[in-house]
């Protein structure tokens, strides 16, 4: 097969996991802006993760897992079901965490704990009492706080030791230079502080619904001090007990997980300080009205929590009185659906300003210190951070788009950069870690940000796309994935630009440092064409072959979508999925994107329309996508339409066929939540509410009850090990659809999770999409017909 | 739709549960022959069994549990597992057990203990310990052996008692005419005779490989006196574990099974001889050189066992000294391949005479007293059971048909009929009960049977078919299934023709009292074409659509094949198969149904061309009925061919795309096992022998490592609760199948075992695989055309 040629696309697609391979991600910068560590694994089809340090417009590599010797142990079950969470797709160094100064980065390796100083000398282990889940280090750099055995341990940091005896400790005295080494020789043993009473019970993790709907992938944090932790503790005793078995292997034994399926209990989760003697207090608050920790973070101003009801209909914020425990209201949302978390928030600025979202008339803005400091529609996606003042956050114009912003007092405005090695460094990812706080240094700047904003917040990311950042020190790492595909630079604040408006003119200001960025070019460029679609103006991208000339025939259409809570399709940016609807295009189809009612970006009442029903306004905004395209672009044949998706998204697809055969004519349904009732308490409450009170609402937004009307053809795809959604889902649906007489097609994934991770298995589910579609569409079976090399 | 269409087939074909419904079986003849007792369900789509019994030429009802109180417990475990393994398809009174005088008869419905007088009264309740597996009354029937909680338990049986108090004593005492009330008072409790010592122990059962592939299908015996029981202990604490789950029910536990795979350790049995004072000896056996109990029994000589090597080379046929536990070899068969198990032996008559089966010179003969009584090419099948001297035996002339034979030596021959009340009941059922022997009532009668046989044995079915019988005091019950369907009848002995060449005359001598069959007619009347195929003149059916005249154009063809060991298809009977057969015929089909190298009935020699491979010769002896049927019948499409099967059928059926694509077009594979290393010890290693010293044996009867060749459309199917065949079986083959991007269509079976037991899953298991291979082989999705009303 010619290796550039769109059939090689699915192979590539796969073996670089989605293109991630290779992209700088992670990012940390230290307090005075000099340094950047990253990670990045070792190529475009490497999934090792490696720590990367800038420094002096250099990249060092920092720690390499290949070199490492003693890291070939097993993950931990913890930490592999965080990884499943976060849709981890890389091995290695997958995530690391700094003291303060990130002069100590941290991190694991099969297990195994290892540090490494950012200014010089190689990775050491350091030994820890079990397989390591979740490591970092206190902000002063002397401790590492880790997870094992769902205790929570702190040990002390020594320096590297390949010899043993006198010189080694001499040699980490002087490493450790601001180290009483006399006075710590005690405290550096390791530590059980907090200790799981039962197997049921956990301290410093997550609990699932935490990492998996709330965004909250920790459950510990450092105090600024370095002299305590805010631990959660899980009691997953009242959870529902779930059954993963791998009937490929049946002489293994099923694994049972704790699932809290919707209208049934919750983990019982706490909060704790714990201090280095092991001496720990209880924050309380009312756990009856608010069961759901939802965020957690230690600043300057002591900690800081956000709690929710069960219905989510309010979220609080909370401070924390350290020493007694006790907490109170810094703020209550409240939402006649639900309160939306928005990552990031609440955080406070150095002067204790509580950084929050309001929704006020259709638009999320940025509040600080309770004023709104973004205008109208211009809708906040996260708050990645402060410093000083500042706020940096994400946050649309454009629906298609997410930019990085800066809102600053105008007092502060004139003094940049800011002084460095202050202030809490801003953060994001591609999946913004919600509710997660990095432990700010602690140091208030008195004067800061106590004038309210006049003027508008500043606009830091220029080209269009979806962009996120890590500032600090006047340094600012922007990324994110434009129409080319993903990037990662490096400036100065001194060049960012100053205003929205110098956003344009901002392009020949900043002098960039960018950061190698590994990804292959996929082999199939995207050349979508953005539409405004029907009365409500979807947002939509049609991708057409690039070998196909308009006017020469009708094209089958395929509508590609997700079209559900949380995630958007139709996007400026050149990600995973603009690549394989363009796949798809070359294929033979016209391809259509279209995100409806219910996705983000487009302000909270449109994110709230599908409250009570995750169905019909979702399939009805695809079928008007649909007409209004074809009204648009008169080579779509509406005689042969297929529908595919994943998750949400297969869901979707699997509705259509069934409840608008004559508009869709075949689908491809993956890891579809066929019966919402199966699904977990916070994602699907929040939605639907309890299922004991609102029952008719799971029963319009399932598919249970209605297999019998299935007259198109449908291949239902599912992971076997789907911890999120249970592959009962597909295995019920396909059994009713058997019952009913309805023909359709199954493909089991054997082993794999919502997220399959064989790349032989990813390869291949593309082709075979591709298959059943072409056939249930009576494309042929062969290549597509004028199908060429692009 | 039309009921008396094809259409509505599938529907009558699950809900009559093959056409199973309705028919009598299970038949007791009475010492004196003067009463047949025999199950039956309601009716053709009644699932539940009754108790009948026929005296005096008329049918009465003896327990009909729609009429019990008391029924409505759950089905035990053990005994849900022993109908699994007996494929058992009806529910109420699926069997039951008598007295050595066919006056009292026992059951268990929904695990509580019934028992009934076929003198006279209603069912009346025995109290039991707990649920109830396998009740058998002992042979003078005053007590009741039955397995509760893997306890063999044994207790007295008390008379109707629907009033409490003295009367009830008093009338107790008056059913119960010859019984020392007094003196039996106390036996008369309950007693858990033989105490399971943990969890993986178990008295008075069978172990699955003995249910499974052994066909003895209880594990206790009483003896003649009725003091003393034989029992089996099995211990499975050394076989591995295999997970059961239920996915589409991911709260509930998976259940673990102690499955002994192929090349490990099968479960320790031991045998045991109770009395029913508690004491207890233990059989002694070599039981290192021969680890299988296949078979035992106690008859006036003593209890009589089979015993079978690990590579089942080797049969010893050994007698038991019940005091001491000692045995003595009586006989021992041995076999480069295997020795197969002959259903019914080994057996006594009553002098002693050993009756087993002997291959000689490629016949497998019966042999009584170590002389061969049954000529070349008659092809011994199974022992029915003795009679006096005479044996009853089914065999085999032509391999499409069995029937029942008596074997008597001459000298008894001019006695009949025989004496009533003497003897073993001669005994059969379609899926013959191998080694179970039932407890005789120990007399011997001096002077019978002393003379060799001379001349051959006498045929008693006559009717072209498939045919058993239980044979007692003169009177014949013949069974089976006949070119029009099943039947079932009984006769008087003196009525039975004397000799093979009488048969045909035979048929206006017999006044035979037909047994009322309740099955329903099918929909769909086979119409078979029995051909001789090929060089190995391979038996085959072909069926054509009644629709279709010979020259209208050729017919896409479907072979239907089972052809594996221990089963038939193309036979001289209405069966099942035939009725499925005819019905995708009907579909627009030309079916093919063969047996080829390994099926039973062509003697030891056909049987065992498949060892040491499973594949090579079953698929070409498939080719080769294809090829010769096509030469002989002109209209068979060569372009257009399909394969369906189930379990060893499914197997070869996706072998058949994989390995022969330019003979087979699209298949059909359901139960299959891809991978003979996920079997069992017993049914595999019999063929392919151990995994570790014949690795490659199993390598080439597997489809494992083969994906890669499919390009062919293939189904798979497979209950995901199949205990026998397992499920990862068919989801390792379709991972792998995935993983070489070959596309496939998979249908899960939620719940279903290896035999479905829901009645919409099976009837519309019909109609997807003919959607499927209609669509696969082009042949439109609609109404075959041409398809009318048969």
């Amino acid at each position: 097969m010619d290796p550039s040629s769109p059939d090689a696309f699915p192979r590539q697609f796969a073996r670089t996991r989605r293109f991630s391979l290779g992209v700088p991600r992670n990012f940390t910068v230290s307090p005075d802006g000099q340094r950047v560590l990253f990670t990045r694994t070792g190529g475009g089809r490497d999934p090792v993760g490696r720590l990367w340090l800038l420094a002096d417009g250099e990249e060092r590599l920092l720690a390499d897992p290949t070199t490492l010797v003693g890291t070939g142990g097993e993950v931990p079950e913890e930490e592999r079901l965080r990884r499943e969470r976060a849709r981890e797709r890389s091995v290695g160094v997958v995530a690391y965490a700094t003291d303060r100064t990130a002069r100590l980065a941290v991190f694991a390796l099969g297990g195994a704990l290892w540090a490494v100083r950012t200014d010089g000398g190689e990775p050491f282990p350091v030994a820890a009492a079990g397989p390591v889940v979740d490591p970092r280090p206190s902000p002063d750099g002397r401790h590492i706080a880790y997870v094992t055995g769902r205790s929570l341990h702190v040990v002390g940091v020594a320096a590297p030791s390949r010899s043993t005896g006198a010189d080694a400790v001499d040699r980490d005295r002087d490493r450790n230079r601001d180290w009483d080494w006399d006075r710590d020789r005690d405290r550096s043993r390791d530590r059980r502080l907090a200790v799981a009473e039962g197997p049921e019970i956990s301290y410093g993790l997550p609990e699932y619904s935490a990492a998996e709907s709330m965004g909250r992938l920790r459950g510990h944090w450092w105090a600024p001090d370095g002299e305590r932790l805010l631990v959660a503790r899980v009691d997953t005793t009242p959870v529902q007990r779930r059954w993963i078995s791998d009937p490929v292997r049946p002489d293994r034994p099923p694994r049972a997980i704790r699932y809290p399926v919707a209208g049934t209990a919750n983990a019982d989760v706490t909060l704790w300080v714990y201090r280095l003697d092991g001496s720990r207090t209880e924050v309380v608050w009312d756990r009856t009205a608010y069961e759901y920790l939802v965020t957690a973070g230690w600043d300057a101003h002591g900690p800081l929590i956000g709690v929710q009801s069960r219905d989510q209909r309010t979220l609080r914020t909370l401070a924390v009185d350290p020493d007694t425990g006790a907490t109170s209201v810094l703020d209550e949302r409240t939402d006649p659906a639900w309160v939306e978390l928005v990552p990031g928030t609440p955080v406070r600025t150095a002067s204790g300003a509580l950084v929050l979202a309001h929704d006020v008339a259709g638009t999320r803005h940025l509040a600080v210190g309770g004023d709104l400091v973004t205008p109208p529609d211009l809708q906040v996606r996260a708050v990645l951070g402060t410093e000083g003042e500042r706020v940096y956050f994400t946050a649309s114009d454009d629906p298609m788009q997410t930019h990085v912003w800066c809102h600053a007092p105008t007092t502060e405005r004139a003094r940049r950069p800011p002084a460095a090695g202050t202030g809490r460094p801003a953060d994001s990812t591609t999946r913004p870690a919600s509710g997660t706080i990095r432990p700010g240094d602690g140091t208030t700047r008195p004067g800061d940000g106590t004038v309210p904003l006049s003027s508008g917040p500043v606009r830091l990311s220029d080209r269009p796309g979806v962009h996120g950042a890590v500032v600090r020190g006047g340094t600012v790492v922007l990324h994110g994935v434009t129409p080319d595909g993903p990037y990662a630079e490096v400036r100065r604040a001194d060049r960012t630009p100053q205003s929205t408006d110098s956003a344009a003119g901002a392009g020949e200001a900043h002098a960039a440092t960018v950061l190698g960025c590994l990804a292959e070019a996929p082999l199939v460029i995207p050349r979508p064409r953005h539409l405004l679609l029907g009365k409500r103006q979807l947002r939509g991208a049609l991708y057409l072959p690039s070998w196909y000339e308009p006017g020469a025939g009708p094209l089958p259409v395929l509508l590609d979508p997700y079209a559900g809570p949380g995630m958007q399709m139709a996007v400026a940016a050149r990600g995973w999925p603009a690549c394989v609807s363009q796949w798809f295009a070359e294929q033979g189809f016209a391809v259509l994107v279209a995100d409806g009612r219910g996705t983000p970006g487009r302000g909270p009442a449109w994110e709230k329309e599908i409250h009570g029903d995750q169905l019909t306004p979702a399939l009805e905004d695809q079928v008007d996508a649909l007409h209004a395209a074809a009204e648009q672009v008169p080579d779509l044949d509406l005689t042969r339409v297929g529908i595919r998706g994943w998750s949400f998204g297969g869901f979707l697809a699997a509705a259509a066929v069934l409840l608008r055969p004559e508009v869709f004519h075949a689908a491809v349904a993956g890891a579809a939540p066929t019966d919402q009732r199966l699904y977990d308490t916070h994602w699907k409450e929040r939605f639907l509410g309890h299922p004991a009170e609102e029952p008719e609402q799971y029963d319009r937004s399932s598919l249970t009850g209605r297999g019998h009307l299935l007259r198109r053809p449908l291949l239902l795809i599912h992971g076997l090990a789907d911890d999120n959604v249970a592959p009962a889902n597909m295995l019920r649906f396909s059994a009713e659809l058997l019952a009913a007489g309805r023909p359709h097609t199954v493909l089991p994934l054997s082993g794999a999770t919502h997220s399959p991770a064989d790349d032989r298995v990813n390869e291949n589910l593309l082709l075979f999409q591709r298959d059943f579609l072409r056939d249930a569409l009576d494309m042929g079976a062969g290549p597509a017909a004028g199908a060429r090399t692009v």
